[in-house]
């Protein structure tokens, strides 16, 4: 497959050449484990200084399942579930992780198509939790007569970016935020995708109005130029007594935690993970005007790295030859969405190879 | 820290040169994910050929702790329980994460002192479990008319090496082999350090042996030479039908899952693995022997890479100036039994420059 | 309370009295715990002869949600999640109980309004699983190239009759049944008002039927004539090799087992169980005749003993006064939805009383 | 079996005839669900009365797994474990149902055989956990400077009487319970067969003793009266937000709860239950006499309702045939420990009849 040009996902390639060259020049001085070195300490405080929010805690993890469920784990006492999207990742891509350890997904319809110039399209919110809807479901548990029967809201779980490359915006993510706090329920962003949110040329939302308003959220690595991990930040601290076993009976508290933290002090240093966040917008963008100049038009009109197009199946099959892409669903007989996502190491060469084949 | 010599463990620096080499050359070729890429087939293949078995499957996780959680879930019907040594790593030392997925480790008492010159040390089998106590805990079970009350043994786990260093004999895994197939009982081996337990020079075991004798074990990367990652093997095949959504229930998929396979390609490849391997059982056996020379006394006499040694308090906080150790436990009032642990990266430099302070 | 008349549920009451007396009669006979006892083989064999199953096996556990848990458990390996109508119990009203196990609920949207005489009124076929709706969520889950990322559908889980008392026919389970033996996937159904369902004068489907078409059903005691109880029945033999360590692990093996076998033995005794049953269905056809001789509007028009009408909240505020009624759900602003239930011990009189005051 | 006379167990029976009285008398007023009536306020309220402690909370389960399960479920953080005797009932038979809701049983051996009389037979401790073991387990976890990759323990369980109806004296209780404060552990009692305890001629604890003394316990019904029961309490209230769904979620909510209230409010009437504990300890009296003046040897010299001999194999069979008796280990090749079991029940009557064959 390496000689296609992939557009598959923000996942296919290894890491950013500073990481690697830290990573060589530390590999042999020797580190202590389990998160307690020196690297991670440092990460942790750029993170928390970056956010505004000197009494938090950060945590550092392998990957986004494995972050979701230990967070959500968390977060909950046995009898509560966790409040998503049905579209959101916990609710269908993981496996069962989240019910594995115990918790219900409790869903709101987040998916919707509209007609745009005879044809159907999402809409501009797809994905995104909707603040009313989310305030509905509460009142309605806490109203029925019943609800010590019923499985208890305990925690909002949103992505921002969402699956399908949507942004809340900064009045979007304060209305979801004070219902949460409202009903005393934290709210947990997952930013597996965040420095591609973060930089969008059409978000209001900053990383320092995030950790104010949300209980708990991840800036993600594996997607966003890291080899792997995910930064865990809690902006008030962790709720939890003691996070270390928690994390450690999930499987997720990694022997070299440092290989995380160095990888986090890299991207924070002199801004690396927001310039390689800019890099796949830039690309995004300029893959999104080459699409509407060649006719196509935009499934969702998404304003980070991945864009969704409909395509004919058969211009499809000759794409295949030339590019990998990301099937995401059947659109009709004759046509399909496809997803191609531009990532932090994205080059205009690229972009101009994928132009051809399209 | 870096500035002090560390013999705390056996994960306190990076990985082989030749893996960041590898990561470093192939960083742009895009991949697939979640362990459908090539390096997963190909380190896969050597794995089965290595270990001659053509029928097996392997997996690729990140950790021991995961790997554990995840291996004996895979194992294990919801009423079973794992039988360990009481010193295993699972009974004593994984924060539960056994029992997070819902299982009772049943344990067989394996720690034994006794009197060597005229002073408490322990036997040479400590750590392992012995064949007899095992076919009693099964026979016993299955004897008791109320069995049904109880947690059925429904796999067996040991570590090689133990948590201290020992190993098992050919004849002895031999024989636990055979009482887990007498009760069709599947037996795994923890392998977190299997390629220093193979390259002991007072071993019998080959890595074909243990294929043939377990029904899964895996071979340790964390500790011998990887960055991070353990390779899982099912010899005979993976008992279960759909091990990758228990694989990522358990939060374990990595993502870029090709990170695992270039490693354990890299490690399998001109023999790397065993040569590191070897390097830190030479490196042991130098210890020891200069440990002995200075009056020390082996608290266990271990064949493999981890030493254990009595030490008196004061000279220990002296050692704890200019040495990493790790703590072992206290041994009476005044003195202390320590651990030191060489690894695949430990040089006769090193080892001079303990030496020193000892 | 005691001295209101009660249509809220049809578990009001203790036993029918030919139990009581069993139980009196029996009292000082000394039985084998566990369900190992005469009683429950008796019972057993009086059902497996009912059901025209005689390699079934069957099981007594005490309530509904503890026999949903647990025989859902039992159907689903670790990554299965179970299919049930989103209005299921399951889904809605067992505090998480299911999810608890381990299991994900994979619901189909199962609540339909229409306009009768220009009200909002609940489709006839409200907290049916539509087929149609069950093969559509298998096969696009077998479609999806990304499946073993998501939950597999492993059981199905159905209850007649229905939460809201509608009925299935014997087309519409077959139906149902086909799609799971076509997939493999066990079907499962909930009978806790079995005896109601059975009875009714608009069913076409028998126990037998029942049987030859599920994999797993149970016979529901607590809400039709026994003290509590109901009997667990595998037509074609429990999938699982060790049942009673998963009941017992359930917290759901009664010591005093053969109180459930008596009860279930006296029930099935001449009949017991269908002419109670028919009792409450031919109280319910009464106040349906009179509720529409009233004028009052059914909410569904259900075949068994849950009658559902709008009501309005002023006349409400008066019925409270007399009668204890089942709240539903809020129709608008000025009505309610109110749901009446006769039971195995409904009198005439006792309807007679609650017509006088609606 | 029912010609037989059965000293196996104390559940060979079912109810106390003024609770079948009751339930028949009442079986008719319609009752609210799920433990909201008006049998269960009145019987927790003397239960609090009765144990001094009106700020206590009262739940009522169906059995004794159940109970187990669910109060340590309700106890326990994810990391935390309970430590318990390894002769503790949740650590050898519960058929992991503590390890199913997710926690590690933590043990203390507790069984000691000692000589007497030339004789093997068990020390007056056994099944009673040992203060100074349990203290010691505490520090040493703490102590561990690798603590939080254990199980911490997070609250300890004793059952009064043990598994071999040994008693704790108020000395002893006061001890544990000393050590759990002092670590803010929860103390959680058994009382399974509290009645008969409280009742033993050689007891110095009251129920306000062990009420002032634990955190939580439980007044056990289905070996003392009860058809079926057991009254949790929490003397300082439960330290859960809602209990409701939490007992829910194991299946352990009956939907008939006044079953349990009517009978717990029976067995607190008149002092029945204490009287009725009484009977069993004083048949148990006249058993241990008539057993020592024929010959036999106690293998425990146990102060409560189980009574514990070593038989000869030869004499055992011919019992067989008309005496039913309780299986508990094999002593050697030619003997066999059995217990014999009086109850709430027993007669004088059935003790002569049992001394015939022995």
């Amino acid at each position: 497959m390496q000689d296609l040009i992939s557009f598959s996902s923000d996942y296919t390639k290894g890491a950013h050449p500073l990481i690697l060259k830290r990573l060589t020049d530390t590999n042999f001085c020797q580190q202590d484990g389990y998160g307690t070195d020196g690297f991670c300490k440092g990460a942790a405080d750029k993170i928390l200084a970056l956010c505004d929010c000197p009494e938090g805690d950060v945590f550092f993890l392998t990957g986004g399942t494995q972050a979701n469920q230990t967070i959500i784990d968390m977060l909950l006492k046995p009898y509560e579930g966790v409040v998503a999207a049905d579209t959101g990742h916990i609710a269908a891509h993981e496996a069962g992780a989240i019910e594995f350890s115990g918790h219900k997904v409790l869903t709101i319809p987040c998916k919707r198509e509209e007609m745009k110039d005879g044809c159907a399209v999402y809409s501009d919110s797809i994905g995104k939790m909707d603040a009313s809807k989310l305030k509905a479901l509460i009142e309605n548990f806490y109203a029925d007569a019943n609800h010590e029967h019923m499985v208890f809201p305990g925690a909002v779980y949103i992505s921002h970016p969402t699956e399908y490359g949507t942004l809340y915006t900064k009045d979007e993510l304060t209305e979801i935020s004070g219902i949460c706090r409202e009903y005393h329920i934290p709210l947990f962003l997952d930013g597996a995708r965040l420095g591609y949110g973060l930089m969008s040329k059409r978000t209001d939302l900053t990383i320092k109005d995030i950790a104010r308003l949300t209980d708990v959220f991840y800036i993600g690595g594996t997607k966003v130029g890291a080899m792997f991990g995910e930064a865990v930040v809690f902006p008030k601290g962790v709720p939890t007594g003691h996070p270390i076993p928690i994390i450690k009976q999930h499987g997720a508290l990694l022997a070299k935690g440092w290989l995380l933290g160095l990888q986090f002090d890299t991207l924070l240093t002199d801004d690396l993970y927001f310039e390689i966040g800019k890099n796949a917008i830039e690309m995004a963008d300029i893959l999104r005007e080459g699409l509407l100049k060649k006719g196509y038009r935009l499934f969702i009109d998404s304003p980070t790295n991945q864009q969704f197009i409909v395509m004919d199946n058969e211009k499809l099959k000759e794409l295949s030859k030339h590019v990998r892409y990301g099937f995401w669903e059947k659109y009709d007989e004759t046509r399909t969405v496809i997803r191609l996502a531009t990532d932090w190491a994205t080059t205009g060469e690229d972009i101009d190879k994928l132009m051809e084949f399209l």
